[in-house]
């Protein structure tokens, strides 16, 4: 095992790769999820236990995960740390009697909230998600093997096939034998984050039958349906705001300019720990094009406004570029109610929807007008059945369940 | 917590210390124990329970190890390093729905073998020796504070006064009341390890109310009056065969003589790893000084007798040196049995007295007579009575037991 | 809860059931599974536990019940009976901090074999049946309430109405609330108890949507497609053997006749513990009819032989009543393997089919021919599908696994 | 095991004694301690564990009897009475890896309060003795066998003799290889319920030493000495009044009398379960006789005044006969307190002293005049040291703990 902070590309160097001997890996790049940074919550977690050593790694949010932390600390479990991936190691621990993919199925019965999870032993490789599959898992094909990961773009990367999703409540167990599927209890329903297809994964991505890029690109055709302020350009905020600018010009007709450039040397601004750093990264990471703009009515595309920060910097910097109008589209619905599901989307106090009406939100972030696309434009942005998605962030239905303290994080 | 490799005053930066905050610190210095030498092994161990967070570091060998850890995984129990000190840490948190002196008791129940345990929580800390008191442990007082320490000589080096030994199965606990004390089981009898005496200890160190200087000084008029080969000079081997020599000189009348010159920058020869780096260590650790030794009959006097390759190579050197008789005199019996109790005397058939009679021995490391001191003289060596000493490794006595499997380690 | 041995009729005085208060009851019948018949064997078993108390009443035989046993007591768990329901109560308390349903759900995980299970806490009324299914359960509608049987006559008795049988795997809910299903893994494959339809249902029961009575004339009719041998008249014996021979009658146009007489208030040979009282018991339960048979070539309908204790009796009686010619046809085919899933066949060493080939078979019950229906035949008995039955104890087909220790009970 | 209500004589009959084999035996009488008197929560308690079988018997009343038994359930421990007996009996399970012994000691980590237990396995015959020695345990011998008995009076019976009391806190063992003795924790003191003296051990039984009927004589004087109204006779409330009469009489030379006759068919008062009752008992089981107490000023000498109503009745009674004065002398200081250590002296609300002073409780009961045994007087009555007692009812000195809820039962 080798954990290190940094991007992935700096943090695992070559010589070391190249040491690693075995037929089964698993890794994991950690998305902030409000515990401290330190290499000890960073994943995959190791241990040994009856049946022998496991390493784990887990992507979402637990609902009930201070309780089963407390039960499992009754009865006499030990923690190294603060991540939720040590409460399925330690269930794991406990149902050590079992198979450990009969451990894991008892798990799932303990564990409510959104999960997908790679777990190794020496001699399986395990994939889990959901029973709701809020967060995404995927199974692909490299030669004679199977690779499991959180986004199919990581599978061409490397080369494999993208086989299907794992399906939500689905323990997928690969070894000398192959591949086997256990299916457990019914879900009450299925329901992918619709975040991820809004910002979270990659446009190049395939999930549950649905391609991100296209989505993103329906998403603006929606909302030209439902709004059409006068204007000479569409601008995306790129890059998670570009496919469904491009769909929103295309279904009005309206010229799509890259009025914005993006410093491609600067991550997220999603996972930047402080507000403060958030500042400056929005200012580092952007840069208005001034040819373009300047004079000019335009409509700014972007996938959703969490914070109404960076929003309210781009738009001021536009301005400063002699920008005549900005016209705010997002498409998406106000985020009104946070996430407890993985996406660290903030407390509710720091949502701007939450917080201000339409008309105090565009004043806030300093727009000439502001529109939102509709709950049902979104949905009605895929090709399938409309009632697969988790969309608790914009209603509050919260179909895992909410954290017993509803003190909303 | 901090771990690193290497001698503790190179391993613990000053800076680092200096940032350390609080009332209560526990540390722990690694005599190999057989484990693999890794930081994960590297004690304390620290862990979250249900009770807190609590660090722990021990001194010894359970005779029983590998039945309760086998017993605790079967009850779910997760381990992560091969550590003894990890049976603790899991048993402590199997009993975490008791205040933690209690659990402790319970623990001192399960556990078998021979073990000086330092425990500390957010708010105390305590000190527990092995119902035998096999290894030691002793209190002190510094200031309005407590210590304990494994050697008294500890004590001194930090100003602290040694109050007394903390007792065969006694748990001290030393909060904000104070210091309180828990007698546990009646042990069956007191038998601290006679080893400390003979050579582990520093001399000037004083465990159960014996200083180990006057001690070995006294093994070595014992055996004076057991061995008495025609000689010139007493030579000591050091630097624990030395009190034994000035004791051995100062009853025989012959001139005592530093006839073999420490390097004092290695360490002791028993804690190296390997045979080989032995080898060379005993070259760089000891010189004979020709103007000593040359064309004499010389008594060389040392502590014990293991593996033999150590006398082999000095008694060489000395031939080297031109030396005319070598008179090898042992202060104590021939070890004839392994340690279950935690000192690393390594398997039967490397232990030399098991494997040669008294004249194959003299032959192997190449003496011209070899004399050991008999367990009684040994036992007299002492001011207190004679039944409270280990002596399992002479006589396979052994008091706490033995591990289920005879596969002598 | 009481409980009474003997009859059900007559352990349970009137005034005793009128003093039963409440909204919910399970009752148990207890057919002998070879633990001692003594009233702490009894079920229902009721106890407290974390979530309040609970009653629990199990039909069928755990392959891995001494493996579970042993685990528990290992982890703590205390037993005051033999029987294997005792393992279901201690490891819903092991599971108490879920909910009783899911608790089921984990012990399902847990427990290997043939099982029916009625679980009634003070709110909910809970049915199981096993994840092939094996033993029979059916859910039946009395006015507002549910009713949950071993088979479907039951329902019948009181007046209620068969509404399906619970499906392998599923766990029925009753609770205020109504009935709730919850489908549990997938099973391997659906496996009802063949032997149910060839001699342990009433006639007049409906199992997975076959009528026993009606399977067992359909056994009759295939047997006389594979079986013709030259007689005056067929006889059966009552009362599991009556349907099939009625089939076998209509089949080949001989004519059917009660040649032996059922003496009505004697129960079970099955269920006589010992083989003494099971020899005085066949004579006082079986009288033949000595107008209808005497001088006739009789071909002689059972169900099944097991032991053959029974049939040479019947045989022995018949010819001391001047029987010419005695056939015996068996409406199943050779027992050769024991039954691990309730059926208490017994030992391979005392199934006749076991020990002798069909020659040796025919002379020891001492009858003049001896025919077994095939597998394929009884097979074809029935409506739906073929490959839904266990049918373990003809061709050791053990679909739920068998027993570690391969000593063949 | 056998369990049957009424008195032992006429519970146990004769030829079912015969009829057990065995070297080992154990029997319990249940003094009502506040659960339901069914035969569920009759002693002893009969379980199979991991060990084996064990049967045990308890005397006393845990202080942390609750909270134990949520901890048992709360990890999956099953529950059949309200028996404390069932939280030794699941605790003993929980370190069933343990010896019996081991375990045992572990148990008496957990519990706290007053406790005296019988406890036998398959080998051994087990007795304990909580850690103040609140509860009463002696040991004697009979032939080659021990015994072990509440009350020395019990051995006297079997014509066993006593050999000593066990010890607080101590474990005593019997098996094939004899007697052994763990001592356990030291405790915090000794503390021998008192009441046993004044009311509850039969009078010549001897406990820690002193045997019951002196040590109420000596009562008796010490009262003389306290409290000399003027009168005629002193009478005795019997049986447990008379020794301390006898000693009054004899320190003042007022003539000794049995003014009250006891009816010997009718048990004690204590135990009878409500108050109706109690009224009719106390008419049943006394009759004043005229011929000695008529025109008497009488001194009515009685062990304790716990509730009040048995006093008043026999004042009535002796009233109605026409005695001139009744002065009632308490060989005891008022029952201020509720015992949590296992005497059912009943709720404070009901102690007649803890609702009334000195003249209210005279006025209640219709005394003349009414006099206390200070608690003084009342140590002074032992020959041995004075702070060996357990004296909470009178003083609220909980030496081994109050239950968490102060709702004094």
């Amino acid at each position: 095992m080798y954990k290190n902070k940094g991007l992935v590309a700096e943090a695992f160097p070559e010589e070391l790769l190249n040491r690693l001997k075995g037929q089964i890996a698993i890794g994991h790049v950690r998305f902030g999820d409000g515990t401290p940074p330190s290499l000890s919550n960073a994943q995959p977690l190791t241990f040994n236990y009856l049946r022998g050593s496991v390493a784990l790694a887990h992507n979402g949010k637990l609902v009930n995960g201070p309780e089963l932390r407390h039960r499992l600390a009754v009865n006499g479990s030990i923690f190294q740390s603060d991540s939720e991936a040590e409460i399925f190691v330690n269930l794991i621990a406990r149902y050590g009697q079992n198979p450990l993919e009969e451990a894991l199925l008892k798990c799932m019965i303990d564990i409510k909230g959104a999960y997908a999870l790679v777990v190794m032993s020496e001699k399986q490789l395990i994939g889990i998600r959901d029973p709701n599959g809020i967060r995404p898992l995927c199974l692909g094909k490299l030669d004679d093997g199977y690779v499991l990961a959180s986004e199919s773009c990581a599978l061409d990367t490397i080369g494999a096939t993208l086989i299907r999703d794992v399906e939500p409540g689905e323990i997928v167990v690969i070894d000398e034998k192959g591949l086997r599927s256990f299916k457990t209890m019914v879900p009450s329903r299925r329901a992918v984050c619709i975040f991820e297809y809004i910002y979270l994964a990659r446009p190049d991505s395939t999930i549950d039958g649905e391609t991100v890029n296209i989505a993103r690109r329906e998403m603006g055709k929606q909302l030209a349906r439902e709004a059409r302020p006068e204007a000479d350009l569409v601008v995306p905020v790129p890059d998670s705001g570009t496919p469904a600018a491009i769909g929103y010009a295309e279904a009005t007709g309206l010229p799509f300019r890259e009025g914005l450039m993006k410093n491609r040397y600067i991550g997220r601004t999603f996972i930047r720990p402080s507000q403060k750093i958030r500042d400056v990264a929005v200012r580092l990471k952007l840069n208005p094009i001034r040819e373009i703009v300047e004079g000019k009515r335009v409509i700014l595309v972007d996938d959703s406004l969490v914070r109404g920060t960076t929003s309210k910097k781009i738009i001021q910097m536009l301005r400063n570029t002699g920008v005549k109008e900005i016209h705010m589209l997002i498409t998406s619905p106000p985020v009104l109610y946070p996430c407890y599901y993985g996406v660290d989307t903030s407390a509710r106090e720091d949502l701007i929807a939450a917080c201000y009406d339409l008309e105090g939100t565009r004043k806030y972030i300093g727009a000439d007008s502001l529109h939102y696309l509709s709950l049902d434009g979104l949905l009605n942005s895929f090709k399938g059945s409309k009632d697969r998605f988790c969309t608790a962030c914009f209603n509050a239905d919260y179909i895992a369940g909410k954290p017993e303290s509803h003190n909303e994080r």
